[in-house]
């Protein structure tokens, strides 16, 4: 996968261990146009901040990232150090600090090294022509056990163009906590507020679909750099082009949103959660999220557990319009209960059985409107107490 | 212990297993005021919408309960087994099936089999005269280690009154779905409208300190029955002895919510969360719910980690309002924070010392108003992974 005019570098600068490679950076041979969507947290960490201000014009030229460290609850002191790191990496590059976007992810309210990153930017800038996405994708991964990428090719006005992301994260199992990154970088060439929009849609429909809206880390950030290197005219709203480049940028999205559930810290199971029959969308959601963020339904697909039970419950306190009586649930294809009731029959043995799988899907009927929603969740396990009671250590 | 007027039995109905008693009844000999507050879930077991049609009235003079099924999801013939249990206790007492109150705890979307029940019923009522509210206590219980009892005396009129209350629930790592069941007892006379307000007041101070609002399971129950035979001049709002009165039935219901807490599923620790300077009280709430939730903060103590950074996280997306430049944070009196960044010293090595001992306090200052909130919490521990992933084998 070529994606014209994007380099890459990552050294190692020992943020919180050595050992590995933990400072990244992209780069855009030329200005690109750029969107991001941050998280909602009132607690923002200080990269957040510098990148929502640098953003703000609609450009980017290049992302600098580390891991190790989230530069979060560290006060004005970290805000010298993003502030300052964007501004090295500016000067290296002969561009504006404002085309700089810094990211963090780590350990909240530990103060981040400046003399470690600024120590290792010329090395990180002379590497990049070496380095590939895929370096990057190593980079950024903090509890995650296997870097996540994806890539799609599309064409517009007759040229050839290409998008590819790479995310980080595999605390979706509590959502709200887990810093979530995720940079795309596509060659495209795309009118700025067309793109705005349709990168909001796509984080929408897919890590949004992951994840409650507003319980976000301090950290979130997605990322989108459209440089035009492909020399395709310029992809507006409103043409088959628009709607082709959108959808596959919903693709890799939702993509890199899967790649995070199934790398869901402890996780074992990976379950597509859909909800039908609501009263509305939102309705569908609040069900559907509720089902998903509930720690005893979470176990019980962790045990194999065919208890429907707690689905329904969850279901009765997520807020959405609920009538018991006309509520149905199925593992896969087994119906478990119908009109509120257990199905009977082999039901039982049946559903456990699916439960003893990877993957499957819960689907949910509240048999009372047209509303539909899907979310993604993973299991609650052991591990996922093991990785988070040790997380500093 | 001796609350005037009240009889207790329990017996073995064997309705999940056999070999512990786990059908219960509690008898008033005359009619008592009473007062309940029910799950705010969507989906109700047929137990809870009985007792609170039953309720309706104000009083009630017994009351059954069953643990090892929830008699919830069970649809019709789930509500013809829970008025059947109402009308079998109400016949052999000898009272109108609208005095008598049901409850149920246990597996959700199970039948619960009737004739275990009534075969039971005749030996329940007889058994009256030589059971205690400590063997209730034990009946009630699931998943708990050990029963849950208290007790106070006040005086009303020159006549003295006992007020006595047991509880089950466990779950309360994961409030959202573990039945809370909690019944009262008191031999006092009290103004019915009274009671139904102080009810709901000590409630929300107690049994809502450890949970959120609308995230109840389908089977939640808190009763209190005022029998009167204490024969102290009516007990009214407004009164030195309605304030008295009142704070004795927050006393014990405080004093049981804390027990549930420290009977938490797989817990470990009990911690006592505090937020001031809130921009009011909701606010408050909002944080300290949102801290008392977090699985990573939860595992966190579990790990005993002084990771204060997720503590701040979680107020972030709590929805409260916050600054993160005014936010501290306390663990017991050890400053870990202050103006929204770690306080250096030796806070960590103390704090780390703190998280170490069995009972804590995490107390949160948001820096900008006078609300204040206090929720008790436990840590996210294997062992709850284990307890929910086995439920039901």
């Amino acid at each position: 996968m070529n994606i014209q005019g994007f380099l890459f570098s990552t050294v190692e600068a020992a943020i919180k261990k050595p050992g590995r490679r933990d400072l990244a950076l992209i780069y855009s041979e030329v200005p690109a146009t750029a969107a991001a969507v941050f998280t909602t947290s009132t607690v923002k960490a200080a990269p957040v901040l510098v990148s929502c201000e640098h953003i703000a014009c609609g450009t980017a030229q290049a992302l600098i990232v580390n891991s190790g460290n989230a530069n979060a609850c560290t006060g004005e002191p970290g805000m010298i150090v993003a502030k300052e790191t964007a501004h090295l990496v500016a000067h290296r590059l002969g561009i504006d600090d404002s085309a700089v976007q810094v990211c963090s992810t780590g350990v909240i309210g530990v103060p981040l090294p400046l003399e470690r990153i600024s120590s290792a930017i010329p090395q990180l800038v002379e590497g990049l022509s070496s380095g590939t996405l895929d370096d990057v994708a190593q980079a950024i991964m903090t509890t995650d056990t296997f870097p996540k990428m994806e890539a799609v090719c599309g064409t517009a006005g007759g040229k050839t163009y290409s998008v590819a992301g790479i995310a980080k994260g595999a605390g979706m199992i509590m959502p709200n906590m887990a810093t979530m990154l995720s940079f795309i970088i596509t060659d495209a060439a795309v009118d700025s507020d067309f793109l705005q929009k349709l990168f909001r849609n796509a984080v929408d429909c897919s890590f949004n679909a992951i994840t409650v809206d507003g319980d976000m880390s301090t950290n979130d950030t997605c990322l989108i750099m459209a440089n035009g290197m492909a020399q395709n005219p310029l992809i507006r709203e409103g043409s088959i082009e628009g709607e082709t480049f959108a959808a596959l940028v919903c693709d890799v999205l939702l993509s890199l949103a899967k790649l995070i559930v199934k790398d869901g810290e402890g996780a074992t199971k990976f379950v597509e959660i859909r909800v039908s029959g609501a009263k509305d969308n939102s309705d569908a959601k609040r069900a559907a999220m509720a089902i998903a963020n509930s720690s005893l339904v979470k176990t019980a697909f962790f045990g194999q557990d065919a208890n429907w039970g707690r689905i329904f419950a969850a279901v009765g306190y997520s807020g959405a319009e609920v009538d018991q009586s006309r509520l149905s649930l199925r593992f896969d294809d087994v119906c478990m209960a119908r009109d509120g009731i257990f199905a009977g029959g082999d039901a039982e043995a049946l559903g456990t059985e699916i439960l003893k799988q990877k993957e499957f899907t819960v689907s949910v009927d509240l048999g009372i409107g047209s509303g539909t929603a899907t979310v993604y969740t993973s299991d609650l396990t052991h591990e996922y107490v093991s990785i988070n009671a040790d997380y500093r250590s």
